[in-house]
């Protein structure tokens, strides 16, 4: 961390800064001294300062961090890729593209074994659907809830298919013991009391990227679940908030290569959010499979316009199949673990 | 709402249409017939229509709604302004300005009480402090949770300033019986679990709004309280994610006029939060009491620098007494009721 | 273009309103009575409508476009791609992928030839390099001007390739008379007076988005040239403005696909500005070809540390080897036609 | 400035960099080792120091600019408040403020005669009016061009009072040397030719903030008008785009504030432009005020649902007169110079 210091700055204050730093936090400080301004350079886990508390004292210029405020998730001291390993032996990370594939909403048994039993046939490993909705309006469909669950451990029955979706509330934890992984949506990525709670448990966690959050926020969200023990996340990035209104988030297509940089966890796209248009999903797949994604979640329904939550951006079984059938394709192209 | 159907819709697809819609939806569907293209038009009550459904029909072109989605937060079906009164008398929202000041962070007995005595002095009329601290990183202080309630209860009961914090979690709402009103944090605007059981309570709810959440948003949140049965909610503006780095987000001053022509509920602004700078704190309370706001919330602490969170956007005691002062003179002279 | 008229609306006003849309654009007006309120709906040539025109009117709730407000770069009326051909034979557009490579600044003939050499070695089909380059201090380097012209002449003589650079004023245009494809930067995006200087010339214009430029604005801009009688325009992703701060932009992957449906122009993408990190530009090159661009542009320099601009986002000759024989078997596997 | 090394960094390269740079700008370089990383600091004039190049280096893992890189538009250089008087010896900068109003666009002699007429009874000090229009369409009404000049020059004559208005095109120079004031528009703010051409002129520039641009880059526009010359440069906020899509543009009220105290220029504020909505001025405009603006610049339209561009943010004379007569009331209110 590197903290410029006002000009007007005195010896003493300095001095009494300095050793305030090292007596609050594992740091050793060193000064530079110029001749227009001297800067203070901290050395030692920098991660547990607080840059508010610096850029609050009176003397401070301005800071800048220079090392990663994210530890266990940071690449530099986990050189290896994170692969997680799910029930079923299917694992994320590995090199491979996992598909995930599913409604938004799981709506009845019939609808969910269904569209579970057509995308495992496409080559999906894993099957979406959300029991709880979060929806911007009170008055829209909140999901089928605990019925939901069921039904979706009915059709992981039937295919095999290990099944992830989403937790509003660390209330709900109960319902979720018998889920494969569970997901954090947008809306909740800095739902910090919810991140807590999840890093007690040892379930894989998709942790999606919140509208306006940059890549050190998410890794931040992470470092949350991390801390407390879980170190099976993975992170997704579903688009974000710009001013553009065609599509109904601006997909960070570069946030792939990026997280894949700075993190060892795994990254995967949801092209169906990031872009809200059915027709933008293939495209948006391909470019994320070129970016390097491990996997992507798509949404798939068996009547899109009879689909009770985010039916404009479903693809239908059929589209499905077309879509999974040139991710593997492309997979290969890019020398990526598919058969 | 207005439907566009693409020309190729048959007479058929749209009799089928309407009439599905017409069962689904507590609305009754015109039809226009162009010559290129067939617009429906639906009247009734269209904040019950899921626009992700209508979008998602084959046949459908584009949707527009005319009507708002929100109805109890809406001034149309209730003209006056909501006043919210605390249990020491004052009210929000009746044409004064109610000044909500303290600390970010509840430190100790010292700090809160000696802050509360300030900002007292100074004319505030709420105390605020947070207990329960939403972070963005694991290892950053998170509040003396409990303990920090029971420290405000202390200022509270040394001043008599009704007192204000933030929720973060409905598991905590037990301990939050004795506040006079629960915050809900930006990142949490979209927490709809929390906001359910927010509505279920009979406290006012100071909502704010979301980083990259759009004026409507705000309102569908509100409305979650609301529809729960709650509607004491204090709508508050504390700045959004844009692409400027001057500041950490950007005052959005037009939502204060916005929010109060479109809903009847009181609104408020956050200057410290919106800038995260002491000095811009002064010059955006002016602004916001120019455009109407029905309060202010400011961060004052006795000791930025030693502060334990937002140092940096913090305010002295002294430079609070300015900055009230300069509020409530400038409050005349927009005619509105202080004293 | 749908009109939702004010519930107030009386019926004289309205036919007032209906002869004076009729009498001032090329329409016909048709309205539909509702029982809240009253719809018109715009048939004919709307995109001659000024729709502020439409919303300022005292009677009128709010306007929707139905048609596009681009007709010349609409894929409406004209469906197949525009293919365009440069003097050398080169096409961009034709199903196959154009490298466009080069310096950000021209420097010296040796540094263009050397670059020019290694890139068309490459593969590379033109050559870009800057002359006049917009900087954002007036204390910077601004470009060689005209020498730099001479300069990028020169290394076309010795390497056959053609030349791409860009054009900061009408003015200036005598002196690109001898230019192949002429750019229009992010900056003048919106510079209209430019751009209808580049209709009346019969030169390909590379024009790039806005930085905060919407797709449609983007092709509003296109519209402008086309007007002009100028249909040689090719489109240019390069990254917008959002608050994400670790790239310089934010590349709009979902642009790609999104421009190649609502227009005939050829698409490319410029990876080295959407980033502006150089490990960036192989992902996000393969990401472009995955999405449907018809061609790259990329900023390759002898020796980036050394470079006058952008010297961080640009690639040695080597890197740039390494991207385009990738972009090529990728684009093979796309079915590209790439040999 | 303050660079941080990479690890990696040899002595020698340290010694090979530090001697290049100081070869390069007019800047020492002090070195300072830290167990860690190695951080470099430049002293002297940084504003002429590129931070692209220092940033491309292979050594160098990040820069940080402690300097601004604006020294002309800097207040630290300049510490009194720069005034400009116009022609009539009206002040703008002087601690009045100063309302500029008139249509978007000037449409007819009495349009523009009319509006000028009440603007100017109701207390504005100078007239606005477009004549170059820069319309997004190139189907829409362009402006009257020279006409539009000579109607403005009318209007000055029967009123006597000094005109604004935008210049798009340093080519239309000849034609503006009559304009009291010369208006840059938000797409031209980085137009970098054009702000040369007027930093010939001896012409106060009003120069408006691009949609997309950071306060910083505002100033380093007005740098270049300014070391061409012409140090008479008012800046200009008007809101900038953000997700919000209730209002055209985002007014930034913040940057009122920022840019009096990072700079001696004036600012005026566009509460026209930056909401698009004519109920909106009158909070904003008041707002603007509070924030401690120099002026207003607003549309007026004697006719606003007939104008030939922008009549959904256009007040009539009437509503003009109520807010200046409010303006000036609250100014007085904060002590500023009005009568």
């Amino acid at each position: 961390m590197i903290i410029v210091l006002k000009p007007k700055c005195t010896h003493d204050q300095l001095q009494k800064f300095s050793s305030d730093l090292e007596e609050r936090f594992p740091v050793k400080v060193n000064a530079w001294f110029g001749t227009q301004s001297t800067v203070l350079g901290l050395i030692g886990d920098t991660s547990a300062v607080d840059i508010d508390y610096v850029a609050a004292q009176d003397i401070v210029e301005s800071v800048k961090r220079v090392q990663e405020p994210y530890k266990k998730a940071n690449r530099k001291f986990h050189p290896d890729n994170t692969v997680i390993t799910l029930p079923g032996g299917q694992k994320i990370g590995d090199g491979g593209i996992t598909l995930i594939a599913g409604p938004c909403s799981v709506e009845s048994e019939a609808q969910i074994c269904e569209v579970a039993g057509r995308v495992k046939q496409a080559g999906a490993q894993v099957l979406r659907g959300g029991a709880f909705k979060p929806r911007t309006s009170p008055y829209a469909f909140q999901g089928l809830k605990a019925e939901g669950l069921e039904l979706l451990r009915e059709a992981r029955k039937k295919t095999g298919l290990p099944i992830v979706t989403e937790i509003m509330s660390a209330d709900h934890l109960p319902l979720f013991k018998d889920v494969d992984i569970i997901q954090v949506g947008a809306r909740n990525m800095q739902n910090f009391e919810l991140l807590k709670e999840l890093g007690k448990t040892d379930k894989p966690i998709l942790l999606k990227r919140g509208l306006s959050s940059t890549i050190e926020e998410l890794l931040m969200s992470a470092e949350y679940i991390m801390a407390g023990g879980n170190e099976k996340v993975i992170l997704c990035e579903r688009g974000i908030r710009t001013y553009e209104t065609f599509t109904r988030n601006t997909l960070d297509i570069s946030a792939v290569p990026i997280l894949k940089k700075l993190s060892h966890l795994p990254v995967i796209v949801d092209p169906s959010h990031a872009s809200g248009i059915s027709w933008l999903v293939e495209p948006l797949a391909m470019a994320a499979v070129a970016a390097g994604a491990d996997g992507l979640i798509i949404e798939v329904h068996n009547d899109p316009a009879r689909a009770l939550s985010d039916g404009a951006q479903s693809l239908t079984p059929d589209q499905f199949d077309q879509v999974a059938k040139r991710v593997f394709q492309i997979g290969k192209a890019f020398g990526r673990k598919v058969d």
